[in-house]
């Protein structure tokens, strides 16, 4: 992202339209559950107008894609403690918090759903998660620059973070630390 | 399950029954998609009654997550080839082939579905999977009484389904054979 800003007012207006919007689809889902509301009552519970939700998710399930995997994923930002061992082992842990959460087990199921399931075509899901892995594998390029050996982004997602995404959607929780930080001591 | 065998005829009518109505859910799968069908359906099309569906399955859930997981688990046999190594490439290579398969990323949907999220009681899903991890065991049981030196299930669950179901899922396939390969190897 640093050699290509995108040409937006920094703060501002949009950030806050964001920020209020996610909160008030995170409220809606804590009353409700997944789904079981539209644009307009997120639009009026952030007291901002239909037409700007309209205007930058474009519809709902972008919208529920969008909050999704900011939880998921962006919530936190990844970590740059000038270790590839320390980057992997704060990333596996707050992925590991946010999952096994109040709402993260849903949340997971949610990006799931909205993930391009092989058989039908791109969804909302896809460029959002596919922009996380870009993020993640710069955190491994940055290793690989100090000298480190790292593995590439797929490999931390089979090796990382598949396990502690399918064990959440199995219901086999808790994920202790002895447990995330034995996936990460095996990749490295 | 050898100490405590379960009383049932042995082939015969209780066998028959379950083909026929397995073959149902599986048709009317394929016609109207997953859950868009009663029991009452379902009986009709194995040409069975209502009730003998109602006594062995309880309800749709149970009937659905039987279908489901048998698909994606016990369709294919455990391997038993001989070595740890063929045991787990076929077994991978079986996997990978049933939830790339016609209808397998919406059965393994299905299977998310049905488990416990961690945050409900048990699900119907629960047993059956924990039945399979044990059948999973056992054939890693045999490798370790030929003097191999095997993995746990969990950690073949974590390092080879658990990457193929996550890449499933959010739709980055295919599975390639040298992906799935790989998986193994690196176990290995």
């Amino acid at each position: 992202m640093n050699e290509r800003q995108p040409v937006r007012r920094p703060g501002g207006r949009s950030a806050r339209v964001g920020e209020q919007v996610h909160r008030a689809v995170t409220d809606l889902i804590g009353e409700r559950g997944y789904g079981n509301f539209t644009v307009g009552e997120v639009a009026a519970r952030a007291g901002v107008a239909d037409s700007s939700v309209y205007r930058r998710w474009g519809n709902l399930e972008t919208l529920l894609t969008d909050v999704a995997l900011t939880r998921l994923n962006t919530r936190s930002p990844m970590p740059d403690t000038g270790s590839l061992e320390g980057d992997l082992r704060t990333y596996a842990a707050q992925v590991a918090r946010e999952i096994t959460g109040p709402d993260g087990p849903a949340v997971l199921r949610l990006a799931v759903a909205l993930s391009n399931d092989g058989q039908r075509g791109p969804r909302a899901g896809d460029a959002l998660r596919t922009e996380r892995m870009r993020q993640l594998q710069s955190m491994l390029d940055r290793a690989t620059e100090r000298g480190e050996s790292a593995p590439d982004a797929p490999t931390v997602l089979d090796h990382v973070l598949a396990p502690m995404y399918i064990r959440v959607l199995f219901g086999m929780v808790p994920l202790t630390p002895e447990y995330v930080d034995g996936l990460v001591d095996r990749l490295l």
